[in-house]
């Protein structure tokens, strides 16, 4: 296999970026940047997603105790809330790195400056690789900002953050 | 749940457009466009991606005997492609629905008009709802058009395929 045709072929795929949270039963909290997220399936109502979760990171040991996660969607401008959530999380003063929250109805913290969001009860992890692929149920969707015009175009993209700012290939 | 933002939220999540190819090892073919991308992992090498495919379709069955599929990348202006795999694939003279293709190294057709496609081998089917997640291990790829710019820049999406084409939701 060709190694810069591996690279270049999966760096084709569009990838959104979406702050995922969520809060273990004795009260952490922990939030991470991520883009390796997919819908796999419309029903059973409701649709499942799955998100790729580096297994070393705070955020995936947080969903694993959790059994569920919210997947908040940046929106176009958010960078610095992107670049914010790509360092360990700080919880202080009711806020997550400096971000405002609330509790959703998993406890998974939804971002308020987000412009979307969806909650998702995990029914699998799929322990394969340096990230598992945590299956989700969605449970709850929230929406603090209905988007002008198409709702893929509101996304904050990986291609926003920066020219050479790549997580795959 | 408010289903409008549950719909809308999950709209977000940006897509490209992919002809996913498997082979039978009776010679069946069989293409569909498929969205529902995403890497899951970088290591072990290779990366593992999956794809959501729905259950009732050609490309599902043909992949599942396969064990093997391709995702073939569509490059920008490439929407009378992604169209024609909406629908059922005609195999004759050679060519998928007037495509032409080579086979690739996992038998999977590879098509010459698609800008980059990874080959893969099937690890996982994780059999959950109306698409089920087929884990993919990329173990070729192939790089017929290097992107000007950024790969994810160059790639079909579904906010090109029409103001109101959505998947998801």
């Amino acid at each position: 296999m060709d190694p810069n045709a591996k690279k270049t072929a999966l760096r084709m795929v569009p990838y959104g970026i979406y702050v995922l949270t969520a809060k273990a039963p004795d009260g952490t909290v922990a939030a991470a940047t991520v883009n390796w997220v997919t819908q796999t399936a419309f029903t059973p109502p409701p649709p499942l997603v799955v998100a790729g979760i580096k297994t070393d990171s705070g955020a995936y040991a947080t969903t694993r105790k959790a059994g569920a996660f919210a997947l908040n969607m940046l929106g176009k401008g958010q960078q610095t809330v992107a670049f914010t959530f790509f360092k360990p999380t700080v919880a202080s003063e009711g806020k997550l790195s400096g971000e405002p929250y609330r509790d959703g109805s998993t406890g998974a913290p939804v971002l308020l400056n987000a412009p979307a969001c969806v909650e998702c009860k995990v029914v699998e992890v799929i322990e394969r690789g340096d990230h598992h692929i945590v299956l989700g149920e969605v449970v709850d969707a929230h929406l603090t900002k209905l988007p002008e015009g198409r709702p893929d175009a509101a996304i904050l993209e990986m291609k926003d953050l920066g020219e050479k700012t790549f997580y795959g290939g």
